[in-house]
């Protein structure tokens, strides 16, 4: 049995590393066009950092290692340019000092996991020599001469998230970095209200972010810094090497830009031989990994999944899921398969470092639920990541989605602290149907360093329960200009919190009061509902209970000022 | 409506508060005995260490702010000694400057919520007053007073949660701390494997160990050091207070002793007005916390709980089953109840620090499951908490248990950084019923500085369905002897690591060569059985691999070394 894999590192090693371990007798054989195999793809921008100092730590294994191991065959510099299906081969071709050799490798079974490509949009001047992009170690290689060569300034296209680890890797080597996307705001899959907080976090590192605008063009404005032959002066009076153009008529000035405006499938090999893909191009498997030829698995970028909570089918480029599905593929080739794991959709579950910041989500957006027409709610609380009597205690900004049926959809978290662990538990509970039934009675590990006796994911759920049957009513800040304008804004914190900044027209009546002052707020709605906020939605909760108790139209809003400030940055308060 | 709670802590006030909020015209009366509601009790150990500084921030509530929040009538001082179930009526009493006051309270619903009381073991001189207990804020005041005091070392009883806290804190404030538990090892709930890196790291930290020994008796040997009363000369001179006797004859010297062996549920009401007990003296109720009293509901420490994996009925003393159990009562009271919340058991979720380690567990430790007769695998699995190419990734000890047919069963996990994450996922896995398949495909978060792309649970999962599929056979610590005595040793890890120390009579075949001398293995063999090993298990599964496909009998030490070591911390290894 000969298994040939296209593609060495994340799905493709992982394919053959498992394959190996089932039979010791296959004859396997790992082809990568590139110089190396198993490397970590995801700590590329944290050598530019320089935080993983040293490249070697980058090379999981090496070909030799591989064959110590594993008795793999591993050949590097062997790019796969042909399939054929009838014949069962595939032909790699090499360069050597004798010139370009081409072998012609029969197979018994075919994985491709040739990964995905750097989108490249039609940006006039994308070709010049300073423009980089980051999937490879050449490709970290070759910032890191350009910083080591004085490179001062940046501008890094798209926020996505390689994207915001290369602005802050080349932030943190000093550069003046300028991030751009296309988007309205960075980190496209999170939700408004939580993306705004890393802008927030990315400005107070000195990068300056622009939202809303795509690059039109970059020119060369200076010489190329190339590799270890400047002979330049050094430092200030060097001119930027390149300016970028963007749509809203800004020009930045940088030595370096960094493409990363998405990737796309890298399924051009899988087209040419007539595999079937999905719309967008990524390689369309079934449950065991198989495409439509019954002797090709396809696994990881290149590859089409379906999305657990929307259905939607389409690429998820995340290590994860390339791995576990290439070790399915060695698994369905090797005979070792389990129904149950046909079923199963992709969640997505990804976070990023933003320098102090960790963002982290699961299932779907809100976007993305909008967009998949599928009904639901969704709920913002602010609890500390560990008790708030425990020093320490760092605010997580957490969104909960749930069905009306009480079945999860998605979550979000931001935070200093903390953020990845409720992300981790909640993408479990997406993962086995639970509900914010469930989800409000999970049992978490509590002691003070760690969490609260209601964790911060018990308390979403609650909140949601709540929503469910009734006893909470919410408002959005979507829904502020018909607030302000046609109910009574209460706000129930105390006097110095609203003297600090509030709502325009709104009654203050702190919630302490609130059983007392009844008559006053009934008589300041005048017929108009009311609708309540406080700080993080808490102590709101508690006067809208007492409200709607009393017979008013009251819905107090989500997530409180908190959210409301994050999903509207330019909000202007009212101070006195 | 009037609902009164006796207990005003964590399961009591979460049941007035949630009442309160759902019904704002019931009349809802607390009575606590203590002086202090709403306090955190988990912050105790913190306050004694100075961790938590200001004794206010463990005030997480006062009757005040609880009045003017909720209109929660909370008295403290006030002691329930007697209930009439056919009146539905409360006697309390409270000390007044007029003398002891005697106040009888109708109820509509009672909630009992009185929490636990210290074990008091036969030992004699446990009365006297250097023997201190740690539940409530004055006892932390008290053992902070004799810490201003000059105490200088203290024995503790007890190594379970609070106990290593008590010990923890008392080191980290400067005492000698000697640390006693009868049990074979410190906190007796972690599997024995584990445990032992407690004990290390205890150790480590000055605190001196001495498990599987009793404490006989307490003896006064110097001065009560009373509070603010020293006249004595500080330090050195001063004779230490008690000397405590242990089983094995040892004779510890301290300024004081901390009783911390554990707790019973505080259950004398319930068992004079007749409600059903579970065999330990715990409160049965019902899913809805009702006791057999239909207008009586119990909630918190006092009460009887199912343990989901084994079915063992008892109490759970954790701060967060207790606030749910409160907040679920008072849904019940109020008619919001949903049948699925009846049916769940308690995992047992739960977490320690113990200077720099965190201890997590849920589910079934391997002992409650031999105990219960359920059959199970486990596995042990050494992965760094985020990815090993990223600075800082610390070692993980994980333990999965899981049943034949591969439902979890349990999980424990001791390390630096990232057990309580590992830990929630798995309770969250748990809780849904999951098995090793559902847990090798888990997506969760994955960036260098939080996990991996393989994370440690998925990792679990993957060797977990090995073991049930038969792709791996694992031999344990406990196999040790008998594996000595009649197979071949096999250890696959490099020269040097053998060098450093391995097993009588293990042969040495770093795994890279094994297929090259698979004859020597044989000869070596001849006839017995094979059994391998490296460090942590992942090499000596590759090795295995190949040695079941060359027709051998082998199997594989579950977590290699370092879980032998932790297993046999006494191990004496042959060095060359
Ligand atoms: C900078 C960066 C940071 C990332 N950070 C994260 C992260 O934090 N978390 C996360 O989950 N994911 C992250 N990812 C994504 C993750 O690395 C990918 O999802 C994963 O590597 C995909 O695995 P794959 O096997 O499909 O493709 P790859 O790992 O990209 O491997 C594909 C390989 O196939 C080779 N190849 C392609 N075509 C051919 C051919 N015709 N012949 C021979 N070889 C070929 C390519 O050279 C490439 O080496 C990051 C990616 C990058 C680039
Ligand atoms: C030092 C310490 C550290 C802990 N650490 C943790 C931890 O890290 N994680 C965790 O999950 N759990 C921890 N716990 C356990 C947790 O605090 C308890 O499980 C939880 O408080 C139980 O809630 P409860 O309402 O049942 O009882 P309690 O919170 O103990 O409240 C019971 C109250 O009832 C009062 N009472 C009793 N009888 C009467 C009566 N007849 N009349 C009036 N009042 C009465 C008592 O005075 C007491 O204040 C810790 C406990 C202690 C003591
Ligand atoms: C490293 C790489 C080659 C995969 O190697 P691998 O041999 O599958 O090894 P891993 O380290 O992932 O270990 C997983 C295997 O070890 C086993 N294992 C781990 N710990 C074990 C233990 N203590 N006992 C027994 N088995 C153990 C697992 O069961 C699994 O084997 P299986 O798949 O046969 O069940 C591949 O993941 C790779 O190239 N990675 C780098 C690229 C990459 O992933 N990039 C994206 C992220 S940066
Ligand atoms: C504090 C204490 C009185 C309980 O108070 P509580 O009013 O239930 O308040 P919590 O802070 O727990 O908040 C939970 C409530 O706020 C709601 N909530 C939280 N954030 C919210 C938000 N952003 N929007 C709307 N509602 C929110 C929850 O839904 C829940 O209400 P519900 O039970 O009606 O659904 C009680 O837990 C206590 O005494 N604790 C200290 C003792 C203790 O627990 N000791 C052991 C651990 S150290």
């Amino acid at each position: 049995m000969r298994i040939v894999v296209v593609g060495g590192v994340a799905g493709g090693m992982s394919a053959a590393a498992r394959a190996r371990r089932l039979a010791e007798d296959a004859e396997i054989v790992v082809l990568e066009r590139g110089e190396f195999v198993s490397f970590a793809n995801c700590g590329l921008p944290y050598h530019v950092s320089d935080e993983i100092p040293r490249r070697d730590s980058l090379l999981v294994q090496t070909p030799e290692s591989l064959r110590a191991a594993l008795n793999l065959d591993v050949r590097t510099g062997h790019e796969v340019v042909a399939i054929d299906r009838d014949a069962r081969t595939v032909t790699a071709v090499h360069t050597t000092p004798a010139g370009v050799q081409e072998t012609v490798l029969p197979y018994d079974a075919l994985v491709l996991a040739p990964g995905a490509a750097t989108v490249r949009p039609p940006i006039a001047g994308l070709d010049l020599p300073q423009v980089h992009t980051m999937r490879t170690v050449p490709d970290a290689d070759g910032l890191r001469a350009v910083l080591a060569d004085g490179a001062r300034s940046a501008v890094v296209l798209g926020a996505g998230f390689i994207g915001l680890e290369v602005a802050e890797a080349l932030r943190t080597r000093g550069l003046e970095v300028d991030l751009v996307d296309l988007a309205p705001h960075v980190l496209p899959p999170l939700d408004d209200e939580l993306a705004s907080l890393l802008d927030a976090e990315l400005r107070a590192h000195g990068v300056r972010t622009h939202v809303g605008v795509a690059a039109e063009a970059i020119h060369a404005t200076g010489p190329v810094a190339a590799e270890g032959e400047s002979t330049e002066p050094e430092g200030a009076d060097r001119p930027a090497a390149v300016e970028v153009r963007l749509s809203d008529g800004t020009a930045l000035s940088a030595d370096l830009v960094v493409l990363s405006v998405g990737v796309r499938p890298d399924s051009h090999l899988a087209a040419s031989i007539g595999l079937e893909l999905a719309a967008g191009g990524a390689i369309v498997v079934d449950g065991q990994q198989r495409t439509s030829d019954p002797h090709i698995w396809a696994v990881g970028d290149a590859t089409a999944v379906r999305n657990a909570v929307t259905g939607a089918v389409g690429p998820v480029p995340l290590a994860g899921p390339a791995n576990r599905q290439g070790r399915r593929a060695a698994d369905a080739i090797l005979g070792r398969v389990t129904p149950e794991r046909e079923a199963r959709g992709v969640l997505g579950t990804a976070v990023v470092r933003v320098f102090g910041l960790t963002a982290a989500m699961t299932g779907a957006s809100q976007r993305a639920l909008q967009q998949a027409g599928i009904a639901h709610h969704v709920v913002h609380v602010h609890p500390g990541h560990h008790a708030g009597y425990f020093p320490g205690a760092e605010q997580l900004h957490l969104t909960m989605s749930f069905a009306p049926d009480g079945r999860l959809l998605g979550a979000q978290a931001v935070g200093r602290a903390g953020a990845d662990k409720r992300i981790d538990v909640l993408a479990t509970a997406l993962a086995a149907g639970m509900t914010v039934d469930d989800v409000a009675e999970l049992e978490l590990a509590y002691a003070p360093p760690y969490g609260s006796a209601k964790d911060p994911v018990n308390m979403a759920g609650f909140v949601a329960q709540n929503v469910l049957d009734g006893t909470l009513a919410l408002w959005y800040p979507a829904d502020l200009e018909k607030v302000l304008d046609s109910a009574l804004v209460l706000d129930v914190r105390s006097r110095g919190e609203f003297a600090s900044g509030h709502l325009p027209g709104a009654l203050n009546v702190p919630h302490t009061e609130l059983r007392d002052r009844l008559d006053e707020v009934r008589a300041a709605a005048d017929g108009r509902p009311v609708r309540v906020h406080c700080a993080s939605g808490f102590r709101s909760y508690l006067a809208h209970r007492v409200l709607v108790q009393a017979g008013m139209d009251s819905a107090n809003l989500s997530g409180g000022m908190l959210t409301l400030r994050a999903a509207r940055p330019d909000l202007e308060l009212v101070r006195a």
